[in-house]
């Protein structure tokens, strides 16, 4: 029997990303989208609690059943088990990003928030993002690398409590070298804000930033994207900082 | 010289449990507080970037100034380091948010995201959490214990990349047993929908959910809060599964 394959994303229904996810998977089981009506970038592990969620039928076909509802990622994955499928698939998709996830990135993403969120619920999940922020992005280079990982990871399973972040490199005359399986790199954003006036005369401010990254080591998901690896990174919700338990202990509080 | 102390939460500036942070924190430093309008409990890491952020002053004093805006904690400490203070406070603090943090909540947090995200910026940060969901909790026995943690930290520092989450019983009769440093506990909500049809006839969906604890173990913050200890968690932002490195490896993709 097909595995049946939970599809998200944080980029809307109407990205270019999840269509080519969508038809990469179709391949090799029964899919079921639930997407967001609206581009959910940034989102993070966002829930939607102070108005009550909505889902649309778009399609739905023996192999093939697509939705839309009025929330953030993590809705999505929570509709999907809850009262779409009423269960759980044998594997969730999130992506595929228009944009890195990698290093820092992972914090802020919904499409890495919806694989967590799967994670949590026991599901082996994945999100795919590819390097490239254009929504006319080039996706035609993805398919093998998508299909490898998906496919092993249906048959190998992953560990409780342990998911995916896979980042591919956007399209270059040269083939990808590769898969690497890295750690997440010790980068950030050094923040900004792009400050300006209305026509009213009240000051407001645009988020931005410059992507930082001193972290050279070759065992890192940025190192393996800017030299034309695909990334696999594995990710855990587990946030306890281990190392330092002792370290606090210490202070004697 | 009295260190800067940058105080935000996810319940809104309105809220009693961020009062209650800024009198303790107005006892040993100069504090800034950047709020948010509205509440923004479940809001996980979200940051805006579709609409501009607005920022207004509240108070400005030599060694007090308040400021609200319309953007999440995570926009609300990066406002407030940016905008504000054009440099990094000595401590970020966060809360003391109505409802326990511990466990996997620490995922949807916007308490605790602010306090990722100060961390990630390399700004020594705790998260201060009630166990107590009533918007008339109790905050007058929590003083001692956030003045301890917080002067801990401000004096000893903390390991780059690693912050705190820390948790608080509500109030019993018998007085808070200690402080125990914890791991966060293996515990989930198992989610469900509460769906309902509008007087159109049309179907929404409420998410509610369960909190499902199987983990008895000892050293957890749960346990830690039902035995009326404060549990104080060090949290990371490095979300790599580095245990998992070899096993994926092994999968010669």
């Amino acid at each position: 029997m097909k595995p049946t394959i939970l599809i998200t994303n944080d980029d809307g229904y109407f990205a270019p990303g999840i269509h080519h996810l969508i038809q990469i998977m179709r391949k090799i089981g029964r899919v079921v989208v639930v997407s967001s009506e609206q581009a959910m970038s940034g989102m993070g592990h966002a829930i939607t609690i102070k108005t009550p969620l909505r889902l649309k039928t778009v399609v739905k076909e023996a192999d093939y059943e697509e939705y839309i509802c009025n929330g953030t990622p993590v809705d999505c994955v929570k509709l999907g088990e809850q009262v779409v499928i009423k269960g759980k698939p044998d594997l969730l998709v999130s992506g595929i990003n228009h944009g890195s996830n990698a290093s820092i990135n992972v914090i802020y993403s919904g499409t890495m928030a919806a694989v967590i969120e799967a994670c949590i619920d026991g599901i082996p999940a994945i999100g795919f993002s590819l390097d490239d922020y254009s929504s006319h992005a080039d996706f035609s280079h993805l398919e093998p690398f998508i299909l490898t990982i998906a496919n092993a990871t249906l048959k190998n399973g992953l560990t409780p409590g342990v998911c995916l972040n896979v980042n591919l490199p956007k399209i270059q005359s040269e083939s990808i070298r590769g898969i690497k399986v890295c750690r997440q790199a010790k980068a950030r954003w050094a923040e900004e804000f792009d400050s300006r006036h209305d026509p009213r005369g009240a000051e407001y401010h645009w988020l931005t930033g410059k992507f930082e990254n001193d972290d050279r080591t070759e065992d890192s998901d940025v190192w393996a994207l800017e030299n034309n690896y695909v990334s696999v990174v594995p990710v855990q919700f587990d946030l306890t900082a281990y190392s330092s338990i002792d370290h606090i202990r210490n202070w004697n509080l």
